[in-house]
């Protein structure tokens, strides 16, 4: 078999087998086939698209290309969840211990990634003495006594997705449905769990900027998922604005914490309790979304959520103190300025982009994989799309360490807001669900 | 400027201005730019197609990566040629000394290549003694004195284009008609040259098996040579059967030498004094395509253009004898077997393509670059398409060293040829020709 053929055929519109796909996955992963034969396929593929048995064995192959999680040993039903990203997403931090507070198991491995702000991982770590590298031993107990743990990505976790991605994102051939979809799916079906929640983000904050795009992307991953044996469903929900308040790493832990306690922003907590419904239905430990929404309820309300939460906190290292007094022991910016409404009207729309790119230039996120990040910095919103502001209102406020950067995301910030006269048209929350 | 946003652009189907197709070139060449970025934009031309701007600012970044060889000591217009290739493609050993026989000066720089056979540098080296690396001084010189010089391309001759062509060999990147066009042309303007005659072939063993392929091609190269004020003429030509009767490096060379003394094969005449006349029209030695064959075939019987092609044998240290008695002083393979006619009828058909793969089994020609090149194996032909030939009378003959390798060889050529009850339509040997 030669590399040569298959671009050959790729570029002419031919479907590639089982074993071709093999073959080029392994042969790049170990270097036989060069990044430029492989990057000739990729752009090929972008133009003549993957079939769906193609997107399977693709899957597959990177998923194999690695060490496979092997998580016999925690009990129960494990329900796995993913995110296509977005701004504010702080999702699993409450979501995680919410559902495991009602008994489903969620064993989570999470990378620190590329982005506005770092990963979950990075945002764990703003609770001083958090450690996010367990053991698989240590991960599997703890899954097992607490329901949950999240830890970091082990670098044999699907391996080929490793280095594909990192060659699909310097040759413009990253958005592509079939390798986002295989991309996300193959370290999903290497980390293990049973079945999979996949919380696929639509709007200018999402990779995926229109319903109809996250709707084939969602479909796609539902239906790799299900060919696997990993049932999998997609909640499709909105990304145009920033999820919840805060945006920041710590700011991100603070108002997680806050929406465990019942009192987080509505539309943190109302995202959570449709995702967790349905990971409860997944995990079978109720028989419908409106009964695992209820189960969850209860769970907030009797602070099961919350416990949960701090003995996930506390099995990883972290301080408990953070968590019972976030206010006073996660770090904190020293400097803070706010953005004023000027003029009177309605919130029309607040960018999640733009947001994200503010909180970027104060040191939230990684440019590189080398960048160090700041974890006290962000974005506080006051208003959401669609309240009402009075001229001189604050509309949101920044928290920075350096002038200069404060001043720079200032402007950004300030590009991703705009004030109307008439109230917009309110946006859904979830606009639609994938199941198999 | 970021080689990504080069890529995104034309993946997204915009064309690249001068600048980013400069800064393209030149960061390739000098190593800037990876192969893996480098691919991926050569297949999303491949995609999206180049516009004629575009391609006219390839050719001439990639002529402007090395030397444009100066030929302004040399007296009189200079007509370089070019083929893209065939089977048994000797016509430049005739046809440089037939039209410099006239008058034309033509300063030809030419390749080893990969192919059926070797190039026509490889032809001229089974003359014992025939050197083609000259120096700048000699090359001018002996145009001068002869009308004609055949020198190695140089290291430094468009090396942009040497780079790309060798990734687009390995990327499935090579048909693409505006890159083939920019490589051809870019070696053309490189080369000095006031004036260019190209020969586009067309058919089974031709690079484009389609004469409207063919034509989309000569047109993108005659506009592109307009463009850059080197007047271009194309010639669609031929290569469904091979050319003339003899494929082989020392075969075609013995070819070559009976059709400059008036006894080659009718097929290899013709073309050979049809792009002539052209060439004579384009260096302004005739007024008109007439009168330019005419003069041709004077020079033919006459014994000029033989008298031309041994000044230049022997000036570029090549035995005389070789050219005056080829049967005795040309390299000659050991053993021969011909392969006999199954049936009476008329030859049907003889695929070009067919007969270059058994020349190239044979040990012809090259299968990597450093791959040796046996000078004395080939094939000749009995009969060409169209002729009648009765059971048991030779259709070819193979002429090997090896016998496992002529055994192999055989059993291509059979496959190459098949024989009909009734006389083929015939085929044109010219199908149209390409002006500014």
């Amino acid at each position: 078999m030669r590399m040569y053929d298959l671009i050959l055929k790729k570029r002419n519109g031919n479907p590639l087998s089982k074993l071709e796909i093999d073959f080029f996955v392994n042969g790049y992963t170990t270097g036989k086939i060069p990044d430029y034969q492989a990057s000739a396929l990729l752009m090929a593929i972008y133009f003549q698209k993957m079939t769906k048995e193609e997107t399977a064995h693709l899957t597959l192959a990177m998923a194999n290309s690695g060490q496979i999680l092997d998580l016999s040993q925690v009990q129960g039903i494990k329900v796995d969840k993913h995110s296509t990203g977005g701004v504010g997403d702080k999702v699993s931090l409450v979501l995680a211990p919410l559902v495991a507070s009602a008994g489903v198991k969620v064993p989570k491995m999470s990378g620190r990634g590329l982005g506005h702000t770092g990963g979950t991982i990075d945002k764990l770590e703003s609770i001083p003495g958090f450690k996010a590298d367990l053991t698989q031993e240590q991960f599997i107990n703890n899954v097992n006594a607490i329901g949950m743990a999240i830890a970091g990505q082990t670098a044999d976790l699907a391996p080929a997705d490793k280095k594909l991605y990192a060659l699909r994102d310097t040759t413009a051939t990253v958005d592509n449905i079939s390798l986002i979809a295989a991309s996300v799916m193959s370290k999903k079906i290497a980390s293990g769990a049973d079945k999979i929640l996949l919380d696929v983000k639509t709007g200018s904050g999402a990779f995926m900027k229109t319903v109809e795009d996250s709707l084939l992307l969602a479909k796609e991953m539902v239906e790799i998922g299900t060919n696997v044996g990993r049932e999998t469903v997609a909640v499709i929900s909105d990304m145009d604005q920033p999820l919840g308040l805060n945006i920041g790493n710590a700011l991100e832990v603070k108002e997680a914490i806050a929406t465990l306690q019942g009192h987080g922003p509505q539309d943190l907590e109302e995202l959570c309790l449709t995702l967790g419904a349905h990971m409860l239905v997944l995990a079978e430990k109720s028989k419908d979304i409106q009964e695992g929404r209820q189960i969850l309820e209860d769970k907030l309300k009797n602070s099961s959520a919350y416990q949960t939460f701090k003995k996930f906190i506390i099995a990883q290292g972290g301080d408990p103190l953070a968590v019972s007094d976030p206010e006073n022991y996660l770090p904190k910016a020293k400097e803070s300025v706010s953005l004023k409404a000027w003029e009177t009207g309605f919130i029309n729309r607040i960018l999640a982009e733009q947001v994200g790119l503010a909180t970027l230039t104060l040191g939230a996120g990684r440019e590189t994989k080398e960048s160090p990040i700041d974890l006290s910095v962000g974005v506080t919103l006051h208003k959401k799309v669609g309240e009402e502001i009075r001229q001189g209102e604050r509309i949101a406020t920044i928290y920075y360490n350096d002038e200069a950067k404060a001043e720079a995301a200032f402007a950004v910030l300030k590009k991703a807001v705009s004030i109307s006269s008439a109230k917009p048209e309110p946006r859904p929350l979830v606009f639609s669900v994938v199941t198999p």
